[in-house]
Parts: structure tokens; C-alpha cells; sequence
């Protein structure tokens, strides 16, 4: 006899009507879902195409001697809180790092077990990234947040949200500007830097030192394309040569010299610059140094890099690209590796000379590009480029001692990338989803809510899903289907991770805005408006 | 002049190379995106609709007050860790609460700077989900995670992953079992309890005392549907009535009347029974309360349960509905909050009933239907229940102690539902993104990777996506967009929040495995294998 619930079907209503009480209460219809419904809510899966068990978590013992473990690290954790003063931060920014792109990043290297390297910090919190404008903010407004402890406008970097969006005039207004956490270290007699593998000039880079009501007047050209006057406002290239807090960073790395060069000069690569003002920024970042009787070093390749003597350079600027460097992948694969550094061995050289300040140092180190992958939904680029991110913070801490340098390691805002289906557990991340979809198409495990994805790559001619039985979906530049069709994809707007280790690492657990990190790390270097002098007056 | 970058035009090459060196090095093409791409990354958004800012908001003053406030609250947590053993543990958990859920919700609440409640706990981790089969797990298989400290297979509850799903032979082998938090607390002469909006029979309340190969065997007729016997294996129902640590729950509240009783009976509401084998299990409840010489009350409505003298009742049953109860939005829409309680109203009643035992309680609370919401793609629906379940911590913290009462708040997984696109701050986030997609048509800001939502809801006839121009999709009915079309929306594998106040709550930050999540409950409270004595051993 088929079992039904609700609704009762006609037939089991009539013989139960017949046998129990004539004065049966007319049946609820709201009393749940069928149990096809509810079927279907938890999947009998296929059996898993390429799963199989290890031995050993098969066992209750492993998992009850894996939670003890556990346990025991985070009691020794709390036995003693590392509260020494950090004369060294470093703050590691995954540029659109969600947590799903952390999750997914586990998968790619292997397993649902494995961690990703900074997954092992000892506090971990969730940090609110709305701007006051945008409840999905960009990575402009999110450095203001996180550099200078200052929620602002959408696209605006390194000034309060008095600053509208590509407010010429009230951007230019000084009173207007925040103080990053790089002003604060070099205020404190420390030595502060940036490493990108972004143009030096991209928004978050820009949070260090640069104030601007717009992200995108990287060069003076740009400016007056908005209508906005050069003699009002500066470009964030002649910011980072010309203005206090840039002047003095003693390492700049990253990509865009197009933008500190007229366009009628070209670079070492052959690329032209895209300056209208005829000036050569980088000869004048240079000449700076030279008379101030410092010893400044340029590089623009690898090469030139691993010959620098890093104990004999006060300042250096490595701009190893004209716009943004290579995804780390495309590096790899196109033996590109040769040509420009990774983020990692630019870590490991900026660690290198800063370490040189007696009195501490500040630098922030940014993957810009695990953004960009994803807004293109290229999920494969974005996780290999949140590898190579883990990899140099795991540089970073070995490089460094956990008594005396705090890193924090968290991201701006979120994407719409995620993890659906039901997957084997060792099932590639990049493959389809054991099961298809009810359009009898298959469909891949990971997806975004909008984007480029939507477009060429999802549907075909007839409007119908793109049939991906016979694509290559791990193929490093699959585009990933996504529901709304947009040119770029967009940022998402739930909560970060953010992940302590090193003085005061405790203080970064719990769930709290975006702009009370830099308070954290300065409490935690004891300089700034957040040092524990000035928290007292 | 137009400026371009990369390509080069080929008369901005021919003019450049008239006026350079003739040596010129042939550009790169992989220099970056044009800046039409990189405009339309971070686009200049529409002026938002609905958006004033609040004055202090425009204020640095105001961030960095906060950021003050936010550092010296955590200051103070730390001064003296809370390293009281626990009396009390209540463990909450959100069913498919992930952590956009979570940020949806504080936006569904009235803004994104708003906290759902927990939010507020001074301490917080991640949780990775994975099961040991699969990537992506279900409610059965983190059940016996986050309760009895042993990951297993998808679909199994309370045994070890020498079970596959619905092996009836294995599944019956005692020494496949789990033991549970709540009979670890049953052993230490506390008081163990269980509270759910789903059916008191569904996975995650049944990861408390079921041990069964299938999380659908809830009734005996179920398991024959499987080609299994019931001889061999015993329905979730009768676990929980007869088997030891189901027997002497002091606290059992639901739905799921209707997998109790024989399918020739109707229960009080007019529902019929499921069961096929004559039985009636809540008169065998009653009987053997009565046998044992204790007072069990059996309370079927919310007026039953006000009229409960829990001071003179060793054991409840509370039976709300024939199956799940009601969305808590659908409860208050069609008063049916006269009918049942709500997840607030049983909480209070549990902890009311089980704070009379001098020894301390266990109690297990389950907001079972904000997973249901999201299969269904109602995402209005699962923040209600979300925002309820807040309530309901909020007044469960109200009414205990931090000093001897741990709160632990989590979910089991996640769900594919992002928030996308940039709506303005305080934007409906059940409404519209500002900007209309590259189809011409509008997108909500809420939507999901697969589902129901991406068949009659997403599409019209043409296969193009639906126009939802002129769709109330602030209703609370209204199934969002997916880029799949599945009946049923499927979980999500990244990690999900939790949140801990309390005796050890220092514990729970970091990134870690679910299963990990009892040895620190269990620790805390000194009790079961993770007590201190045994961990000494």
C-alpha cells in the first residue's frame, strides 16, 4: 500500500473514514512536505565516481583523538595570551577572498581536510564590509575601512563619506582625509611598504597613502575625463611619488608603470605610458631619493629584483608590469615566472629590507587578482592565485617571529562564487556535480550568481543551458555558469574572514566592522590615535 | 584623444613609433584589461534610490569612536577569560544557516550595520562541514558531527562511517555507534533535552539519540520501503521513545505527531498516522513515564504547553503539528502563533523545565525550517526563521547565566543563496539590484546557484529570463532566481559560523572541524570523553 500523507488521497480518506470516528476533523493541509518533496530535499546521491574512504575515518577513535587534538591546541592557545607589543604588523589583504573562495581553495589543493595555510591562526573573526553608502561595497571604499578606520562612499579611497563618489572639489578638501595605519607606523619612527601583484596605484594599494574621491584617477588623464580639474586634484600615481605618506614608503612593488609615464614614452618592455602631463614619475621617484642622500632602488623585472642588494637599499620601487602583474597561474603556465616575481618572493624581499628598521615596520601585502578572476568567473584563476596568496603568508611567518610581528590576514568584501551540488569528497572543484540538473543537463560545482558566465559560456543559441558534458570545465580559463548576465561579475556583501597570529592575535576574534581592524593592529603596535597613550586621554 | 591601452591602436603605434626609438620592443597584450573592463569591474552606480545617510556617518570621528568602542570591548573580554566549568550547555543550531544567511538577516533586520543577536558573542569561529563521502553534507551526517565528535557518511545519524547509507546490516551493528553530547550529560547526572521546529524525528534533533543508516527510516513503515526489516532496524520514533538516551530526554518538543501513531489513527488535530504497526508511541511514552513513577505531560498545542505547570513535570512531550511546524513568518501571517509556539516559546519552556535540575542540563535547539526555506529558494521565509532563531538565543541568554551557562550557535551547513550585485545601504534586500543586467531586465539582490527558482519562477516560455519588473518580490512567497534548475535547492560546502558565550567560550574562534565541536562543549562542562579527568587518562 502506498504510504501518503498530505494530502490524503481520496481513496485511504474514504477507508479510514470508514473505520474510525464519523466525527474525523477535516485534514490540515499545511502539515509539511510530502515525502517525495522531502526526498528530494536530501538526495539519494549516485554512489561517488571517485571516492574512496581512507581506513582510518572510518574509525570513531580517529575523529575523538583528531577534536582532542584540536582541543589541546586551543587550550594552550589560552594559557598564555601573547600580549607583547608588535613591532612589526603585516596585514596579508585577499582582494575579493571570500569564504567560500577559501573553502573552495581547500578543495584545490587536495582535499575538504587539508587548511589553507592561514585557516590556522589561532583567532579567526567575521568583519561587516558594507560601505555607508553601498551595502556591497568596492575595494576603494574597504580600504579606507580597514587601512584607516573610516567607513566612506563607494569608490572613494582615503577620504570620509563627506566625499561623494568623483566629488572633485570636496575630495581635494584636506580636512576630508583619513590617516591610514601607514601614516601612523612611519609617525612612529617604523618603516612602512606595500606589495601588490595589482597596479601600485588600484584601490586597495591606493588606501596606504593616496585620498581621492575617485579610484579611478590613477593618472592626471583620467581626472579631467570626469570633468575635474588637474590643478585641483592629483592623480594617485604623482600621490605615491609626490605626497608625504608615499614618499617615504621604503617599499613600493607591484605593477602599473604605464601610469607614471607620459604617453609618449615607453617602457622597459615596450608598453607606452599613459600620462598626458610629459612627466617620468618614476625618474622623479628616483631623483627624490637621490637628494635626500638616500640610496633608491628601481627595478621592473625578477631579474632585476634578485640582483638588488636589499641591505644596501634605503627605498624601492618595483613596478614589474605596465598594468597589473599576471595571474599567478597564467605566470606559471606561460613560463612568465621567469619575467615578473610572485607575490611570494615580493614578500620575502619587502620582509627583507624593512626588517632592517631597527624601530618595526608596516607593510600590507595584497592579491589583487583573485578579485579580478572572479569578476571574469574564472574560478580556476582566482583559487590558484588564493594558493600562492597562503603561500606567502606562510613565507611571512616563517620569516618572521610570532613574539614580536602580528599578521593579519583577511579580504575587502566578498564574491557570489559558490559551492553547490553534492560532490564526492576528493572530486576535482572545477568538475560537474555528480548529479544532473532537471534540464538533464549537467551543471559544475562551482557557479556565480551573476557575471560574464551567463553569457557565451551557460546558454546556447536556443536559449537553453550550454550543454558542459563534453567541456573541458577545469580548463584554467572556463568560464563558470552564472544565473544574471552581467559584463563583469559583481562583489557579494556578506562578511570576511579575518585570521590573527602574533601580539594581540585574540583581539581579532568575534564578528565586527571592517573599520575596527586598523584600531586592532595599531592597539597591537601601540602607535597611532589607537595607541594605549592616546586611548587614555 | 581617445587613450587606450592595451591593444595599442594601430595609429597611436604608427605615431609613436615616428616619434620614438626605431628599436622599439614590440608591445605586450597581456598587460591588463582596457579601462572600459576595468570601469565596468567597479561600475559608477546609479545614484542610489533610497538612500540617506545618517549624519554621524559622514563623521571620522564617529568610525573611530566605534572602532574605539569595538577594541575596548574586546579588551575587556580578555582581562579574565571565562574558565568557569559549565553547568549548562545549549547548543543552537541554524539548519542551512550560512553565513550569508546570517548577513542577510542582519539586513533583513533593518540595516547592515545592525548584529543579529549572536553576532554580539564575544567569540566566534568556522566550521568545516565536509562529511567523510562527500564534499557537500546534509543534516544527518553533521548531526553526528557537531554532536557526537565523529564525521561520517551523508545520510547517516549517530554512526560511524563504517555505515554506508542505508545499510541495514552495518547500520544495526552496535559497535558502529556514536555516542551524543546529550547522553555524555544523561551520564553526568544532568538533564538532557531537544527542541525543533521540524519534526522531532527529523536529522539534526535525531543526532541527539537515533543511531540508523538512513535518516528517512523516521517511522517503521519506511524502513521496509528500503527492503530493510524491521526486525533489524528500528524507526527514529521508536529510538526515541524506547531506546535509553531518547527515553530520558526530559524535554522533547516538535512536530511529527504523525510518525508516532498507526495509520488508522488520527491525531488530535485530525492528521493521520503513518505508522504501520498498530502503535501508538506517544500512549508508550506516557505508560512508561507513569511506570517509572514520574510525571510525563504530552502537550499537543501551544495552549497545552501555557498550561503546563513545569515545576510539577519530569518529562515533556510536546507535539506541535502532524509534521514540521509552521515557518515562524507563515505562523505570525496566518495567526497560526495561537495554534503553536513559537521557537522563542518552546526554548523558554525547556530551559524553564530543565534549569530545576541541580546537576545542570543539555539542550539541543533546532530552527529546523530556515533549510527548508532555501531548498525551496524562499529566502524571505529562511531570514524570518533566522531572525526568530536569534530571539530565541537572545532570550536564552536572557535567562541563564554567563557564568555557568555555555551558548554555543551554529549551523550544520550552508546553503547556495548569495547577495549580489550593489544595492544601496539600506536598500529591501528582498527587492531589486539598483542596476538592470546585460538582458535588459532587473535581477533581486538575493538569489541562488540552483533550485526551484530557475524553472517556472526564473524563466518564461522563450527560455529568456523572467521579467520580474512588475513582481512583488518583497512577497513572501516569492522564489528567487537560480542558474540551475533543481526541484530542490541543494547545501552549500563552505564553512559556516560559530558563536560562543560563556564557561570556555574562548574555545570556539578559529577555523576547525565540526566534529571538534562537542569535545569543546564537552570539555567546558567536564563531562564524557573530552571531560578533564578523561583527557588526563
Amino acid at each position: 500500500m502506498q504510504k501518503t500523507f498530505v494530502p490524503l488521497t481520496l481513496g485511504s480518506l474514504a477507508l479510514v473514514v470508514a473505520l474510525v470516528s464519523s466525527s474525523a476533523i477535516p485534514p490540515k493541509v499545511r502539515a509539511g512536505l510530502s515525502e517525495e518533496q522531502e526526498n528530494d530535499q536530501h538526495p539519494r546521491l549516485l554512489p561517488s565516481r571517485d571516492f574512496v574512504a581512507l581506513d582510518e575515518e572510518l574509525e570513531t577513535r580517529f575523529w575523538h583523538d583528531k577534536a582532542q587534538t584540536i582541543l589541546a591546541d586551543k587550550l594552550a592557545t589560552h594559557e598564555k595570551l601573547n600580549e607583547n607589543r608588535a613591532k612589526n604588523v603585516i596585514m596579508f589583504l585577499g582582494d575579493g577572498m571570500s569564504v567560500h573562495t577559501v573553502a573552495a581553495t581547500r578543495a584545490f589543493l587536495g582535499d575538504s581536510n587539508k587548511q589553507v595555510y592561514f585557516e590556522k591562526f589561532p583567532y579567526l573573526g567575521l568583519s561587516k564590509t558594507y560601505a555607508v553608502d553601498e551595502r556591497t561595497p568596492d575595494s576603494a571604499t574597504t580600504a579606507t575601512a580597514y587601512l584607516s578606520g573610516v567607513k566612506a562612499n563607494y569608490g572613494t579611497i582615503g577620504v570620509n563619506a563627506q566625499v561623494e563618489r568623483a566629488d572633485c572639489v570636496r575630495g581635494a578638501d584636506a580636512s576630508t582625509h583619513t590617516q591610514s595605519i601607514g601614516q601612523w607606523a612611519q609617525e612612529a619612527g617604523k618603516w612602512a611598504g606595500l606589495v601588490t601583484t595589482a597596479r601600485v596605484t588600484h584601490a586597495s594599494p591606493a588606501g596606504v597613502y593616496a585620498h581621492t574621491a575617485e579610484r579611478n584617477w590613477e593618472h592626471d588623464g583620467q581626472i579631467t575625463d570626469y570633468g575635474c580639474s588637474t590643478e585641483v586634484n592629483t592623480d594617485i600615481a604623482r600621490q605615491l611619488v609626490e605626497w608625504n605618506v608615499g614618499r617615504d614608503l621604503r617599499v613600493i612593488m607591484g605593477g602599473g608603470r604605464a601610469y607614471f609615464r607620459d604617453q609618449l614614452m615607453h617602457d622597459e618592455e615596450g608598453n607606452w605610458g599613459l600620462r598626458n602631463d610629459g612627466r617620468d614619475l618614476i625618474k622623479d621617484w628616483q631623483e627624490d631619493k637621490a637628494n635626500r642622500g638616500a640610496k633608491g632602488n628601481y627595478v621592473w623585472s625578477l631579474k632585476g629584483l634578485k640582483e638588488t642588494d636589499l641591505n644596501q637599499t634605503d627605498y624601492l620601487l618595483g613596478l614589474f608590469d605596465a598594468s597589473h602583474l599576471p595571474y599567478h597561474g597564467d605566470r606559471q603556465r606561460s613560463h612568465l615566472e621567469y619575467a615578473e616575481p610572485s607575490l611570494s618572493e615580493m614578500t620575502e624581499s619587502a620582509i627583507k629590507l624593512l626588517s632592517r628598521n631597527d624601530q618595526g615596520y608596516f607593510l600590507f601585502v595584497e592579491s589583487g587578482r583573485i578579485d579580478m578572476a572572479h569578476h571574469a568567473t574564472l574560478a580556476h584563476k582566482a583559487l590558484e592565485d588564493t594558493a600562492e596568496f597562503a603561500a606567502a603568508v606562510k613565507l611571512a611567518r616563517d620569516l618572521t617571529n610570532e613574539d614580536d610581528t602580528l599578521i593579519v590576514v583577511t579580504s575587502d568584501h566578498s564574491h557570489t562564487m559558490s559551492i553547490n551540488g553534492y560532490p564526492s569528497r576528493r572530486q576535482n572543484i572545477f568538475s560537474l556535480a555528480p548529479n544532473q540538473a532537471d534540464d538533464e543537463l549537467p551543471f559544475t560545482i562551482l557557479s556565480y550568481a551573476n557575471g560574464p558566465g551567463s553569457g557565451a559560456n551557460t546558454y546556447s543559441a536556443d536559449n537553453g543551458r550550454l550543454d558542459l558534458s563534453h567541456v573541458d570545465t577545469t580548463a584554467a580559463d572556463f568560464r563558470f555558469q552564472a544565473t544574471v548576465p552581467l559584463s563583469s561579475e559583481t562583489h557579494g556583501a556578506e562578511d570576511v574572514g579575518v585570521f590573527a597570529s602574533g601580539p594581540f592575535e585574540h583581539l581579532f576574534t568575534g564578528n565586527y566592522e571592517q573599520s575596527s581592524i586598523p584600531a586592532m593592529m595599531a592597539y597591537a603596535a601601540n602607535m597611532g590615535p589607537f595607541s594605549e597613550d592616546k586611548l587614555k586621554e
